[in-house]
């Protein structure tokens, strides 16, 4: 099975790092062999009909070529895909939920040509889920995402397989790390503003806050949830969201006085998406302190499951990403 | 696909309830009709080749003759399931952890026939695993067993298909819903033969609950674990099985007054098969109170995942089936 890789950065990295270190086992497991035949980022790229040298790439980020939109500078990451010849395109591009930028040019170039995909990028599903799933069908392509929501906390898998013949009538959950850490510290006293301040000290918070402290991150989450688990057929704006920015340390302290405590939840249903502080009471699942990520899924008949795991990080989203794989390789080799 | 219900009491017959329930949407969700064909308890049987009547076995329990294992008093188990011809074994007879009972020889025999197998009858399972296992390859036979760990909870396939790629490091859990409300209720200060008093007249525990509360439940879905998620080969009598009857009130208290709870832990890794009361610090995943079970899965490149559902009952480990036999439906399907 030939890969390809566009957007290079930590989470594409990890993917290549961890095909690289699981190589023997997999083999062994698949009785198949992946290859990671082009990686691209936004200004470099690498491929090989064969098998590019992880370890070049990976180390000093050996280059083939420039990456540029201007013809006059660089290939296009389109041009890219059209030197090699690959199976499944792995689309770990930043998230751009204004207009799904290159990661949804690039997923729909992969569907019209036969590819199967597996993206974590949050902006091409939570923008446009009903024009590539129809897309990915028409061509007989496979389409994975578990990553792109709660990082290494199995849901999407969860729901369809684990949870196969479920009506899943809600998913209330914790989708976004930063905002949980910045209310778990506020829980243990600090204002908002100095509880942020450490989330970016520790590397939890992005410079530019705002995507996750205001709610968008959740938001695009519960967006793939109501398209993929729900099926319905919503986007971005259709969601209601508040942010934690308007939380006040006065309201934490209110509600611990109560036995409760303030979490940003995400809600979707036939019926509901929204994303909005709420006060949860301490012992419920979804009052869990940290960085982690959680899900109370709720089912006809199995009753409420609860699942929980790291929401982000390199290695983490890595791992959703080669379940994902492992999954198209069965399928493929069924077929 | 025909369907065969081997132990037909309360989850047996909890299969076939939310089989008639599901119908018309697993009909649209499959394309595929699932009929019951026969239905065996310890005393009656009734089979019909192209679907039983549902609602006259629920109701009234119908029955076309006796069931015995001397001749002269009616059919075995096997002479019924060769009346009526088949694709898949529910086998949900009571659990036997002494020598497996008709639960095993069930098994063996719908394996050796070309018959998928769905369970949740721990003893076969706990005692032969391996033999049933290469049995079920030898003959092409899908065996699935989600609903014996856990109930509802997802576990098995979890590990195997959510988390696919990951070495499992460990799994340790609550496995039994008698013991946790038992413990639980002792951290509300209950001495341990009132709670378990308590836990009898809710219908949590059995008149006599030595299998329970004595860790040999818990054992059983250890060595499930091992076995199926580790690839060992450990029967129950390998467990190292401590059960909760020992637990004081004083340890108990001691306990909470250093911030911890004392739970039922069950644990499995490639090294480990343990079942034992044990500390638990409050705030930890394992620090659950109530009925639930749950697991801490410790994988190498996710991180830990925590997962908690119902672990018992009567719609619930029907779900846990159907999910399997949805799965079995998949899989024939793209053969």
């Amino acid at each position: 099975m030939k890969i390809f890789i566009s957007g290079f950065g930590t989470v594409g990295q990890g993917v290549l790092e961890l095909l690289l270190i699981k190589k023997p086992y997999l083999q062994t497991r698949q009785g198949e062999l992946f290859s990671v035949v082009g990686v691209v980022d936004s200004k470099s790229y690498y491929v090989d009909s064969k098998e590019i040298c992880g370890l070049c790439v990976l180390g000093n980020k050996a280059s083939q070529g420039r990456v540029s939109d201007n013809p006059r500078d660089g290939k296009s990451c389109i041009e890219i895909m059209e030197m090699v010849d690959f199976d499944v395109l792995i689309e770990t591009s930043p998230t751009n939920v204004e207009d799904g930028g290159e990661g949804l040019r690039n997923i729909r170039w992969a569907l019209e040509h036969g590819k199967d995909v597996i993206t974590v990028n949050k902006g091409p599903l939570a923008l446009a889920f009903s024009e590539l799933d129809a897309l990915a069908k028409k061509n007989g392509c496979i389409m994975r995402y578990e990553g792109s929501v709660g990082g290494a906390m199995p849901i999407i898998n969860l729901c369809r397989e684990s949870l196969a013949g479920q009506k899943i009538k809600s998913i209330q959950g914790i989708f976004n790390g930063t905002c949980n850490f910045v209310l778990s510290r506020m829980d243990n006293g600090l204002p908002f503003e100095q509880a942020l301040k450490e989330a970016q000290q520790l590397g939890y918070a992005e410079t530019d806050p705002t995507y996750d402290i205001e709610g968008y991150d959740s938001a695009s989450k519960v967006v793939i949830l109501a398209n993929s688990i729900f099926g319905r057929d919503v986007r971005f704006s259709d969601v209601s969201i508040t942010g934690i920015s308007s939380v006040t340390s006065e309201a934490v302290n209110l509600a611990i006085e109560n036995g409760m405590v303030i979490r940003l939840i995400g809600e979707v249903s036939d019926t509901k998406l929204e994303v909005a502080p709420r006060l949860i009471p301490k012992g419920h699942p979804l009052a869990l302190s940290g960085t982690l990520n959680t899900a109370l899924i709720t089912t006809d008949f199995a009753g409420p499951i609860t699942v929980s795991g790291r929401g982000a990080g390199r290695k983490e989203t890595a791992s959703a990403i080669l379940s994902d794989l492992l999954a198209i390789s069965e399928a493929r080799r069924k077929n």
